[in-house]
């Protein structure tokens, strides 16, 4: 079975509160993105510690429930954290950062690295009889098999899910196709 | 089989008439690396394109018939460059990089991301009938298989070279074990 790959650039999600403090008004769409209802917003914001800071994060939309931010290990060497590597929501020891934006700032938990992730529907996930865990082939001139956790939902676009640094040590792109294979 | 891996990140290799017009001077040990006769010079350069620079950058010693510029792809794309994944030595279209250093500046090509490579004497590979292209698995939190070419020359300290994307690709750290397995 194939399924595309889309890349995650680090980015954030905050909830209202947070998301009033640092812009002060509601998030604007710059555009959508795969995941039904979502999508990334023309606002940006620092994220700080005491080593260092990267700006020009970009906030994705709709706001949750909680405040998340999502890098990748390379980031995180730059920042000074160790953050751990979870699905979304479960921030239990994540690490703590400075959000800076334009209306204010915040300093909150919520810092984690995202775990490879495959995004399909409860029903397909049942109707193709998908583990909790697969095997994905990625091909090309650095190729190998990574773990992928399946990440079912009511709605969802299948697609899977990687990091920057996942996409950079296999060269890969957005939209660039993987397979499914049993190991 | 078992073996550790080593952590590349970025450097840059000198020939004589290079590191004559950067340094002026020799190269001097910072400390040996595993592989016999290599070392971490003290000397560093920064390596400047058109869209960025990156300072700070170690040499390794001792001089070569020819200089090599390693980056990761994350590198690259900070640099905007698209260098070819090659092994050492392998510089045909080869990205072109500004090298500085305390004493001058040079201009030149060899920049490349180095494969994935297994360093093994020519009797070791022999010894252990080890193919061209190895598969070895990764373990820990985001586990997989990653494809690596084997590497073999006279003299050789067994052991794995991956980049920093790799490596934060899969949390691997410098001296941590892997397993060559079959696929």
């Amino acid at each position: 079975m194939k399924t595309t790959v889309g890349i995650s650039n680090r980015h954030v999600h905050l909830k209202q509160s947070d998301l009033d403090i640092l812009f002060g008004q509601d998030l604007t769409v710059k555009n959508k993105i795969n995941q039904p209802g979502q999508f990334a917003a023309n606002e940006l914001v620092t994220i700080k510690t005491d080593k260092a800071e990267i700006s020009n994060v970009r906030v994705l939309g709709p706001v949750r429930g909680y405040t998340q931010i999502e890098i990748s290990k390379t980031d995180a060497y730059k920042l000074g954290l160790n953050p751990p590597v979870r699905t979304s929501g479960d921030l239990e020891n994540s690490e703590v950062v400075t959000l800076i934006g334009p209306k204010g700032s915040i300093k909150t938990n919520g810092c984690i690295i995202a775990d490879r992730h495959l995004h399909i529907t409860y029903q397909d996930k049942e109707k193709y009889h998908m583990p909790d865990k697969i095997y994905v082939k990625v091909g090309g001139i650095k190729p190998g098999i990574i773990e992928v956790n399946v990440k079912a939902s009511d709605e969802a676009y299948f697609e899977i899910h990687l990091d920057t640094d996942d996409a950079n040590a296999f060269l890969l792109k957005n939209g660039d196709e993987v397979e499914i294979v049993d190991l």
